[in-house]
Parts: structure tokens; sequence; C-alpha cells
């Protein structure tokens, strides 16, 4: 099969084509330099002008601030976990925000480092929504506030940002980065692993301002810390070059090809309305998981009748070239995710089939 | 220019020819899977054949025995600088032998950690020579004994392994690993960025005994502890899912097309004869930095007689094909590196040129 089909990973997932077509034509030779992008010195000044290029386009999409850092690391949001923590606790404590499977890790990390609470938790509604203001007090004393702007596993997204006081919010945002604008100044660190829209699995994006990046403490292991990557432009050590080369390719195409992330909104919205309708018109045939208001609009979650009709509908859907609509194995059921690199031909295509589906077994 | 040049890279440096046309042939499309490896989900069967095979040629490469994990990390060298001693130190010390810039850098990040001694340096003679045995003493009670099997900036190279007594070793091999057998037995620990001989940047291997596993403390972050990666082979969280199918190619490669260590250290001890010999033979027009029965068969450094000389070699180099030949910016002068994937035609060059140039400028 050298035929693509339509790839529904909740991550990492599918990328814009151009992309990939772009970086097949020069993976063996990247034109002018001689050298494969796999080969090339991460001192050379090819790289320089790859990594330059990823950063300039990450803040001409998202409107960075000049005091803010944008850093290219390494260990997923899984490391970020810890190392927001380590970097910005010191002696005081945190306010966690739990929205869903990451949020209840990213928690359970910061223990690990220091003090930390929860402020609210969604887990006793089976995580189905995202808190009002008025359910929860942030301490003002907090270092920080965490939250996670869109839950893969469930399938929740806030539509703003939480309410944080005067505290700084830090996000993780891996599943919705690039998926939207955002106003970068209402945050104080945003973390995202590149692999659902913005590039592929071994590369961590961290957006951080200055006065953050400046209350690390000394004692850090260098790599750990903040402030090693942000003075050495997240060149201290030799980064995931390929990597951060997709992410260039990727910025460039939404900026280029895309039109900004307004225009990748819509399209965005466009998408997920299509199969929310069928969800919502299918007469409880498919069963949506999060509140209407709060759902995702990267990936979508929901259950049929019954386990064996799950198992039939992802074995069909398979068969007719639409992949990867599992749940997370640790919630069940389907899930179709929506990245920026999925086009609304793949997703009209799903809707055809589960409209087919429900027709046979309704 | 979309011709390929010879490139010396340090790192990441030059890859087998034939895995980046593979490479480049499957990026769009992995046959049988419908998507880009880029995009396939690191929990898909199609994902686990790869890392499956990249472990297993691994094994076979290195006959690695079973109580030994092999692990899949981010984060490079640097990152195992802290995450060693934070995994294997305990209330206790280890002792570091250094033999050049990289040993120094493992031996501060582990004082950052905890206790650290250093046995041997090799500093004050400017690192030209690893130490003989009855030059350094180890405590019977360090945890670990850390030393740099070759060191990339300098060229120095250990022919065996350094006695250590009962204490495990613990190896950063970055720059030699899969460049000629080893027994895996004599080590507690081995680490390797992937940049020079096993694949691109973006993966760490570590090759780890089992009891050294269990050694880590239960408060470490998760993603820093080898306990975490050990048990869910290196798939806690998304793993750098291109750079391990890159790793299970050039480990395939050596494996099929070149057919094991003991032929590629050949290969390999050949090219850096064939360079050696011009150097040796230049009445000092070219000067190795490192004592001969010391000086790595991966990177070659010399210098010429002035620093001006060596601005003209480079540049002419350069117009011949002959890149990246530069020292490292902390010592100056010229490095070829001669990792796996230089064929010996790049070696032949550079030495027709070296020898050319000699006679143009002696």
């Amino acid at each position: 099969m050298t035929q693509r089909v339509w790839n529904f990973s909740a991550g990492p997932g599918a990328l814009p084509l151009p992309v990939l077509e772009e970086a097949q034509r020069d993976l063996v030779c990247l034109p002018g330099v001689g050298a494969s992008v796999l080969e090339i010195s991460h001192r050379s000044k090819h790289f320089d002008a790859i990594i330059q290029e990823a950063e300039a386009n990450l803040r001409q999409l998202l409107n960075i601030p000049d005091d803010y850092h944008v850093l290219f690391l390494q260990g997923g949001a899984s490391l970020q976990f810890a190392m927001v923590p380590m970097n910005l606790l010191g002696d005081g404590s945190a306010d966690y925000i739990i929205t869903g499977s990451w949020g209840q890790k990213a928690f359970q990390e910061a223990q690990l480092v220091g003090k930390a609470r929860v402020v609210w938790n969604g887990k006793a509604e089976n995580f189905v929504r995202t808190p009002r203001p008025d359910e929860y007090q942030i301490d003002p004393n907090a270092r920080y506030v965490h939250f996670t702007s869109n839950e893969t596993i469930q399938g929740v997204e806030f539509a703003s940002e939480p309410y944080a006081g005067e505290v700084p919010l830090v996000c993780d945002m891996s599943s919705d980065f690039l998926a939207r604008p955002i106003d970068v100044r209402k945050y104080g660190l945003i973390y995202a692993g590149a692999q659902k829209n913005a590039g592929p699995a071994g590369v961590t994006i961290v957006i951080v301002r200055n006065d953050l990046v400046q209350r690390a403490p000394t004692h850090l292991p260098v790599m750990l810390n903040y402030r090693t990557h942000a003075e050495n432009r997240s060149l201290y050590n030799t980064p995931p070059v390929f990597a951060i080369y997709i992410v260039m390719l990727v910025t460039r195409w939404l900026l280029h090809a895309v039109g900004g992330l307004a225009q990748m909104e819509r399209i965005n919205r466009e998408k997920a309305r299509l199969l929310y309708e069928v969800i919502d018109q299918s007469d409880g045939f498919y069963r949506g998981h999060a509140h209407p208001e709060h759902r995702s609009i990267m990936n979508i979650t929901w259950r049929l009748p019954t386990e064996e009709l799950e198992r039939q509908f992802l074995q069909e859907a398979q068969a007719h070239g639409l992949h990867e609509l599992k749940g997370h194995r640790s919630v069940g059921g389907c899930r179709a995710s929506l990245y920026n690199g999925m086009p609304i031909e793949g997703v009209q295509a799903l809707c055809a089939f589960m409209r087919a589906f429900m027709q046979r077994h309704a």
C-alpha cells in the first residue's frame, strides 16, 4: 500500500502533505548544502537559518512579544510536567486546574518536585467540562496556575483562558497549539509537544516570559534549567535538528499556504462542526463525551450503543481508509483527531461513513 | 547544489547513503501503512515493529545480554550527564576519569546532583592521552566509575575499557558507539547520542544492566527515572519516532550491508590509518593532537603551521567538496570525523587534498 489513508491519530498525527513532499524531495540532499538535513551540524549556518526561521514563523503566527523566549526542547510535555515546577516553584506552591488525564499527570509530577494544590478537578464528573471562574479559588501567592488547554483523551477544551488573577498562567497546549490564535501576553509559560499540530514527535516548544526564566534555581541540572536554553537559543547541546526542520516547514505552511492562525481556526472549526453535527443528529446512536460547550475542536470523542458495535465500527472504518479512530486505551470508545494536517476531505469521508454505518445499524 | 559533498561534521554526522535513500523513498507513505513515519502513532503496530527491530538489531550487533535494557531516550548525552547520577548515586559518590571536554562536563553535572570525585584528569597535559591503570585509584565503594570512550573534541579514544575494579563502569560512548565491537558485560551503563554513528540527532540510546535500573530513587521525576523507561520499553510517553526509525535503518545496514561491527571496525581503522599516515608523513606540517597510541579512529584532529594556513586550508578544502573540517570552537585547528557513514572514498579524497595542499605550502 503506497496510497495515503485518512489518519485520525491523536498524536503523532497527520501532517500537511506539502510539508511531507518537500521534506521527501530534500531528504538526501538539502539544496545548497550538499548533505541531508539529518547530517548537518547544529552549529552550521544552514541549521542556523532553519532554527531562526522556525522561531520567526512562530513569533509571527502567535504575535509573540519580545520579552518571551521561544525554546525548542526534548522530552515531550511529560518532561515539562517536571521542568515547570523545578524551574518555577522555588519554596512556594502552585495551583492546578484538572480537566482530564494530562492535567492529572502534570499535577502528580509537580507533587514529586514540590508543593502543588488542585483548585478544581473534573474527575468526579468524568471530565466532561472546564470549570466556571466561580467554582475555584486561586491562591494569590501561588507561583503559577497550571491548566491543560485541550485534553486529548477526553476531548475537553477551554474556550478561553481560565481565570487566574494576577498569578502567571502556565499551559500545556500540546494538542491545540497553533490550531487557533491565542494572546501570548495572558500566559507566563506555554509548552507543547510538536506532534499534534506543529510537527513530528521529538521536539517540544516552550514559550516563556523572561522574568519566569530568571526564577530558575542555580542548582538545577543544566539541561533541566530554562535559563540554559534561553541563553543558548536552544543550542546548548545538539537539538533535534530534523524535528525542528519540520516545525519550520509546518509553520511556513501555516503562514503562507493557510494564511495564518485565524484562517486555520476557521478551517478547524468547520471540520469539528461537520463531525459534531453527525453525532448530534444521530439520536443518541453516537454519544459525544464532553458537554457541547466544552468539547474540543481537535479531538472528537464518542461512544456507540455497545462495545461490539464499536469494534465493528473501527474495523469497517479501517476498511474504508479511515484509520486510527480508536479511543485512548484508558477510556475506550472512538476518537477522531482533526489536527491542522487533516484536510476537510478526510472529515467529510468520515462523516459519510458514520452516517452510512448508522443507517445499517441503528 | 543537489550533489552531495564529503561531510566530515563531528555530529550530527554523515549517514549511510542507502539509509537516506530508503528514508526518502518512504517519507510520504510508509509501505503497508498509508501514512508517513512522521505521522504514525507510537502505539501503532507499525511503530512497534520499528522500535522492536531497532532494539533487536542493537542486541545482535553488540551481543547485549538479556539482563541489560536497551532504552531510547531524549535530551542527548548532556541530559545523561545528570540522569546517571540522579539514578545511580544515592547517598554515595562516583569516580570520574576525565580525558577531554565531555568528561569534564559530565563531572560538573554530577557535582550538581551529588558527590563525585575526579580520579584522573588529562587537562594539565592538554588532553592528549588516556591514563594507565597505575595512575589512578578507584574508590572500591564508588557507586560507579565514569569515563568517555572517545573525546570528540580532542580526538582521544580509549583502546579498551579503563580499570575500575569491581565498580560498575558507566560510559559516555556517544562518538564511538557502534564503530567497533565491545563487550557489554564489562559495563554497568552505556549511553550515546545517536547523531554520530547510529542515527540522527534527537534520540539517545542507553544500555543499562537491570540491577542498576533498580537503584533509582522513588522520588525522581518520572521522565528522569530509568525504571520508567525500562518498564515501559521506551514508550512511557511519545518517543522520537522518526529518529528511532532511522536508528532501525542504520542498524539494519550495519548488520546486513556492512556485515557486523567487526567488519565496521576494520573499515573505520583503515579510514583512520589513511588519514594519520598523511599527518605522520608530513614532517610536522600537519601536527596531530593526541599521542599516537591514544588517538581516535573517529575524530582526527590536527593543526597547521599557522592559523592563517588553517583558514586557507579550510577554505580550499570546502572548494574541493570537503566540508566541516573546522576544529571545535574551544580548541581550534582542524578535525575530520570519520564516522560509520563516511565512505573510504571520502577519506581518500581528503588525503589527496591534504598532500597537494602541503606540497603547495610546506
